[in-house]
């Protein structure tokens, strides 16, 4: 599926021209991502730093995060690595891992090899708007978000030739057009069509999915609400955000839950506007930074630096 | 009032050490502002500029809008002109500005020649917190903005050796503790306090103003509000980002309305902050915030270039 | 040329689903852009106001500004209005804005009337870097950027199977590769194909025009440089960011000139990094903002936004 | 020295208001900060990960950063934990992190309790400029920056009567006029002065001290320059900046080397600037910019946060 995504020789390119090759020897051996999740306890950095050691191998960031919010504190941990996987092999990597998540009860423990893995594969759904499905697509195919796209499905019709539809072609990647109505949201068809994928994304699909979709489906959902949440909730926060005459307009992306533009915010931008702004260029502004934002929050959620956490917020390690 | 107020002499030297004095000879005649809102009609800007022109004067600049949003449009403009004071004295220029407001009807028409006329005289009100009303007082004494302190007022009990009592002391502005309780907001004896001035500034005031008071007072009151409005109104909106998991928070400086944190915007600026901010940090970082923008409102609405319209809007001409 | 570009359909939906339609009556009639620049003396205002209300039209904008840094000081404006042009036909717009020219003896004098007059037609050289290039190509079809495409060169051979390439083919804009060598810039083919166009964008051009060039030539050139000038010019700007240190890293877009690097700034942008940042992630978040600051200028410059004034600045009407 | 600085008082008062009390109960512990550089090897974080387990305290944050840019990879990292004063008393600690420092050959070790060691001590330098000066004594004042402030020296005339030389009285800071030639620096008086303090801060100090004091004082000196470095080094980078027509003006806090404004960047902040912008009004947001780039850094510097690597660059743990 990605033969037109940029290729080694593109790359390779890249390298040469700006000099990148010499700035990462550890580059040469593999990456790992560990995330972990448990009540707090003592000793867990030094666990998974063990760990790590024991195998020959180096801890090249940590990033860990205490919640003391709650009734419990909660340990939540990113720790990126570089190893040998002649010395560590992936199934004593697992293995590893597993211990530690046994010995301290976890709640979470993910390891990953992004060189190796495969990308985590996304769903994406759209409307009429085409400026958040387009960059995806185009940052995509440049390399700039390790993921895999399952299929785009759209409630509005683009009609064959056009430049999205013959992009997916292109690249082998399934376009269904499902037209919505008040009293159809095509929620079954949808469920059955991102059955196989990791988590979808909302590119501004101007449909509300329902408490039964999001109890099927389980995975995560990353909404971009093209206003500054909490404000402007629902329906067109630009025409919102003119009326209440501020000052600064923004994006937010967010995870999906059953409460309307209420999940937790993954990332949130802004633009400065005047009293010279229009509506319209409140919405020209605005795509602008929800192209940003949704991509961003993609680009982190597939690098495992996104975590849940306190019922409605996000750690993001960045 | 302002003798330690920085003097021609520390003036001299700034310019004398970054060499500002070459760059605006214009600056050797005097500047006038002229401020107008009307019902938008054929000719204004031709009127106002060939008036200036017709006295040896200079246009340095024209900012105008015309809001189409309501049903009639309507014209508002600010403009700055070089004018030598012989050719043009200050009766005449009333007379003649007088002149063009009959002929278009003008809601509002302002001349202001910032080196003669005295400058805007504001009270502030501040109550517990200190952060915006020293910032105001230091960029005052370095004269960044053009005002006249007429009091400051507060409902907490500072102290007389501290740090903003002395300094009012050094610079003979009066400053008054009225201890404000549920019942007893001790708005007459502020009403009375504050009657000879142009404006008030609620700098953190923890008091919401009557309608009563607002009516009696009549002129512009500002405020600052420690949240990005229109979102956390109302108490403790440090507590409500927190809550919220918002990845900006913001301040925004407004004035003020019957409404509660519901008056037209003038400024916001906003700040990144991420999982690892405590509820101390968003105070903290918003306090950098909440000065900034309130003291940028002052300095703009001293130089008249706010302006109200569309009943909860604000033009900044900047 | 631009059938694919955003259709009549597409900005009806656009209007219909955001409600725009009802905010700028004023849009019903005919928008016109005044520009003009003399030696400052008194009334120029004045005359080209009285000029456009004579006609019926009412000024929507006027930004002007004075220079007083050299010798005299020069007069700079652009105003917008809205005229009925049955009452003021071209023709006659055409003579008053000439006699108005001769009263003051302008140095430059434009009228344009964007809805019926035709776009700037740009060329676009570019190297083996897409990013800018498909940037521009796809703000371009959605409607943002007020511009006609004449070709793009390329001294990079992309093959005829890519993503630039069939867009370009598409669209029906000739895409010509010429190859570039040391001794051989192919200047008298480029200056052959570019001779009908308004202006020229460099977006990452990889090569240097020479000063014959650029006096053949004689029109505008936009160039995007991958640093904040005046740091880092010349070669591999990324990288002598990147062993400086620096904390911020910038894109600016600039008029070209004789002496690399060093033209008439038009815009700049940054973007905060740290220590963790690589000469490659240097790269990618330089890009974004080269994207974004090329798309500007070149949006701002159609517009009749940009005065080059003072040798080596420019005046931006934002 | 401090009693004049917030007190407990007040910052119960903020608490209370606020309610920040219940969010980390942590913090009713002793919090430590350990600092650690050597070449990297296996096991490091493991380690200091372990030790700190094995007192009975929690590693609250780690941030690691191993460059691999020069010959040898060097590791570096700060980690904060809370542990019992009474479990792991202050010998026990230092005996424990000096036989890590001996077992990987340490560069660096430094451990420290912010609420039980005494902050670290600077001298500021400052000329006739006040407002970095001033910004840094009011944030002292306020709790913000966590130093103690050994003297104040400047080669400017005050007079006593002045805003600053009350507050240093007030504050019992010893102030040192010590006027500055051209023949004389006064760098053996300025030496004697400092010798007792761990770093040096130039507030605006427009004195270039010499490589022979430099060597002499040996600890770190941290400078404010009113430039973007690398562009506008030396004298005057306002004018600078102005004629270089740039469209973004900023502040460099870095550490003084030999070079003149050419050592290690701490920290850099833009601000926005267009045509209308004079010389006086770069220099009016420019001193925005420098207080607040220069009280982040001394902020971060107290703190730990920041370390020196690969020559001339920073490492800024935040």
């Amino acid at each position: 599926m990605s033969l037109n995504r940029q290729t080694p020789h593109f790359l390779r390119l890249k390298t040469k021209r700006y000099g990148f090759q010499d700035l990462r020897p550890e580059t040469k051996r593999l990456h790992g991502v560990h995330v972990f999740q448990c009540t707090d306890q003592l000793g867990i950095v030094a666990s998974i730093s063990r760990c790590i050691a024991s195998r020959g191998a180096n801890i090249l960031n940590v990033d860990l995060y205490i919640d003391f919010d709650g009734g419990k504190p909660v340990f939540y941990s990113r720790s990126e690595f570089a190893f040998d996987p002649v010395q560590w092999p992936g199934a004593v990597m697992d293995d590893d891992f597993s211990q530690i998540s046994r010995l301290f009860n976890a709640d979470k423990s993910i390891v990953k090899i992004p060189s190796k893995d495969p990308d985590l594969k996304m769903a994406v759904l759209a409307s009429w708007q085409d400026h958040c499905l387009v960059d995806l697509l185009y940052r995509w195919q440049e390399g700039e978000l390790p993921v895999d796209i399952g299929c785009v499905i759209s409630n509005h019709d683009r009609g064959p030739n056009t430049h999205v539809v013959r992009f997916l072609e292109r690249h082998g990647i399934p376009y269904h057009y499902l037209p919505t109505s008040k009293g159809n949201k095509r929620e079954p068809e949808i469920l059955n069509l991102v059955s196989g994928t990791d988590f979808l994304v909302l590119a501004r699909y101007m449909q509300v999915l329902s408490p039964e979709f999001l109890r099927h489906y389980k995975k995560d959902i990353i909404n971009i609400h093209h206003g500054l949440l909490p404000s402007f909730k629902g329906a067109n926060p630009y025409r919102q955000a003119y009326e209440a005459g501020v000052k600064l307009i923004g994006a937010t992306s967010h995870f999906v839950t059953e409460e309307l533009d209420d999940g937790p915010i993954i990332e949130q931008m802004v633009d400065r506007i005047s009293h010279r702004d229009s509506l319209h260029s409140f919405a020209t502004r605005s795509e602008n930074l929800e192209k940003q934002c949704l991509a961003k929050a993609i680009k982190y959620y597939c690098e495992l630096r996104i975590l849940r956490y306190s019922n409605n917020k996000t750690i993001v390690f960045s």
